[in-house]
């Protein structure tokens, strides 16, 4: 039966693009390599009618499909189980930019583009294309939907979700949605769109998309500051946005250990305040106006904010070198953290008023817990998001320390999300990672409802099964 | 039986909130008396516990429920039908604002709460609560969100739906689901927020929400241009997005003979450049500096759109009063049309790539049809959407042009927006008018998934049946 699934499959793309020997660890170990699959088979599909014929094909063989995007996931959403059973549907060929469409400021893209391609398109056609994360070499748009991907532009542009009009899906019986809207205003209907984005595959594949661009603006700055603790942040936070209104595009939030960690590892990276502050927060101020007009507001913003004692120095980029060198900064957090030693990483969001509390309750409960454990905390401020990540005592073990403390660690680190009404997943999915664990912290009342979208949608649970719910 | 279903109502809300004799027209007509329902009974919960008991009763009872917000809607969603066996769910005592939290941005309120009531609370506490739209003092969050109301901001801020950013909901079995989060992200399972929203109560009842605030703008200016052409209007939004960028909250567009009738009936008025331009365009944008900053930036947007050729004249507002003034003219134009006589009113939406071509054929086809036909065209242009109204012929009986021209317009109108991508229902929603047209217009993949999200979710079919899609 698998066999004659596989020959259809090759009849119906070409031998070429159904891959069944050799070494296919790229599409069946996760990015992290968390998770070692073995698929039946992996399928490159070309178009969304080849999509759909695969689709048929699997779903009359009775065989599940595993969709997968640039494999950058972080909760092993996109690979398959290691049953060899499950066929890997990659959209890496269908990477076409179909449409720019400058009047309506949107474009339609193909799943399998590359996101910095697509930023790359979007420039030269003089627009913004604004989601932005540290994958963006190599994961695609298709990924970034199924997970409803975030980044650094989020506060202002919102998570991928906020940027797509619309979707074209293949759906678990192998027919076709063109749902590739260019409409900012539609109400027909139920809100399928963003019932796929965030699937993670499990209720259909999405093969394209119409997402939105926005203007270039005319600068972009970025400052730094030092703050002397979280209320301080947000306080900080509350002020940026009433000044710089939509022009705040970016908010991240540094602990002085995360910092120390960078300064340590790579010495020759100069990592402002380091050793005089707690907390250090990062901003940027997209104008639309000019260089000179940015700056001014970003100064008259950080000096009202020193007077009102939420900043105790400041430093703003004097030119695109010196702020690609503070975003270096903090994209070097995991980096040195990792240079560090094994550690226990979360993805979690809180409402931003909240933060303060949380950090202080939960620090302090982790330090009683396990003495000298260390703190690696930053995150998107902006969004109430923070990699809230420990790790293990100075001179220990780090294996060690995973194996015995990383499942206390993360109930005590989520069972506090729950109690500050956050989430234990902000930007990277559920996967098969966090799906049995998301019962305990999420309402079964919701959970109900997902199974019946689930069933309804996909009856034979045949779209990557196991992930976000189980059926 | 029903009877039995009354004295259990009444002994759960007590007999003064369930409503069963006298005047019920406020609940059972809809706003534009299209429609003339009646009603088993109309409860009025005042919690969300109470709201949960009567969807359980009438489920016991195999009772049909249609929720009602402020029963402000266009498209006959929220009255009753009428077979006297419906039971209609008021939300208009659950009103309160439950929290406003400054730091995050956010407040929690019940679904019965009047629009401009949250309005004037945000701004007393310093913030902007955005959704702007003429029921405004009417209509309530529950319904806003239901129906995921627009507006004339939507071009910033987006819909209802872009602004909440959780609900709580009683669910078809009566069971209660606190989504009420406050998070900007959270990554764990499929989007049921923006599955409720625009849903019109045939998933759930949203109880209650988490909206976002924003910071109120320092000043906000209004400026009126007169524009020789649809595209020029279009090409001055682009101008206008790229030199103001979130700047640019508001950008309508009013044909000539939709501005000559408010001249006409409300000589008093003075509109801006009325006989010399066949289109005029109202721009506003919310500055977060000053208003000096927002006047200079707005005569340099003006000077190049002259210079570029796509605007011909222009004022911009030099006070409140003069503002508010430009606005009414822009808000009289339905009330305009009413006094002009009956018409048939549309509610489009279309890539804004397309609007011209879209105006100057579908134009060309009525006139080519129905000789002396008149269009009232305007809109929100930023957001695709037009109001895309059709007068009666000047002389004729306005009666009569309805009963027989009103299936054939409708039709020749819709097929043309469908010819280019477009939506019937930009911003007013299915209800029970378009319901059965909509198959028409729209993918029968996504009917079909629409189907099967209504049976698993509510498998009786007793949440506002009939409406949006037929189970």
């Amino acid at each position: 039966m698998t066999q004659a699934l596989v020959f259809q499959l090759q009849s119906l793309l070409g031998p070429a693009h159904v891959l069944v020997g050799g070494d296919l660890a790229a599409y069946e170990v996760d990015w992290r390599k968390r998770s070692h699959g073995k698929a039946l088979a992996v399928v490159r599909p070309g178009s969304t009618d080849e999509v759909a014929a695969v689709v048929r094909a699997c779903v009359a063989a009775g065989t599940s499909i595993v969709p997968q995007g640039g494999n950058t996931g972080l909760v092993v959403g996109g690979t398959p189980d290691a049953s060899g059973t499950q066929v890997v549907l990659s959209l890496q060929r269908m990477q076409a930019v179909r449409e720019l469409d400058a009047a309506n400021m949107t474009v339609l893209v193909e799943a399998g583009c590359v996101l910095q391609t697509l930023q790359e398109h979007a420039r030269q056609a003089g627009f913004l294309f604004p989601l932005s994360l540290a994958a963006e070499g190599s994961c695609t748009i298709g990924g970034n939907l199924a997970t409803n991907a975030g980044g650094t532009q989020v506060l202002r542009y919102g998570n991928a979700r906020d940027l797509c009009l619309g979707v074209e899906v293949v759906t678990p019986q192998g027919e076709i949605w063109n749902g590739l809207s260019g409409l900012r205003k539609d109400n027909t209907g139920y809100d399928l769109r963003d019932l796929f984005i965030g699937s993670e595959g499990t209720l259909g594949i999405i093969t394209a998309a119409t997402l939105k661009l926005y203007p270039l603006p005319a600068a972009t700055l970025t400052a730094w500051a030092a703050v002397p603790g979280m209320d301080a942040a947000v306080q900080l936070l509350g002020m940026a946005r009433a000044r710089l209104g939509a022009g705040l595009t970016g908010f991240e939030v540094m602990g002085q250990f995360a910092l120390g960690l960078v300064a340590k590892h790579y010495p020759q990276m100069r990592v402002p305040f380091v050793h005089d502050s707690p907390w250090c927060v990062l901003l940027e101020n997209a104008d639309h106006e000019s260089e000179a007009h940015a700056r001014g507001q970003f100064e008259a913003l950080l000096e009202a904010a020193v007077e009102a004692g939420c900043v105790t120095d400041a430093v703003v980029a004097e030119n695109i070198a010196q702020a690609r060198q503070l975003w270096h900064v903090r994209e070097s957090i995991p980096l040195a953290q990792a240079e560090e030693g094994l550690n226990i990483k979360h993805d979690i969001s809180l409402p931003i008023s909240r933060i303060p509390a949380y950090c202080a309750e939960t620090d302090a409960r982790l330090a009683r817990e396990i003495p000298g454990i260390r703190l690696v905390n930053f995150g998107h401020l902006g969004d109430g998001n923070l990699h809230y990540n420990v790790q293990a005592p100075e001179g220990g073990d780090p294996a060690a320390f995973l194996r015995e403390q990383e499942a206390r660690v993360n109930e005590l680190v989520y069972e506090q999300v729950r109690r500050f009404d956050g989430s234990i997943s902000a930007e990277h999915g559920v996967g098969s990672l966090k799906v049995d664990g998301l019962p305990h912290y999420k309402s079964p009342v919701a959970i109900d409802m997902m199974k019946a979208i689930k069933r309804g949608l996909d009856p034979r649970n045949l779209m990557n099964p196991g992930r976000v719910v189980r059926a």
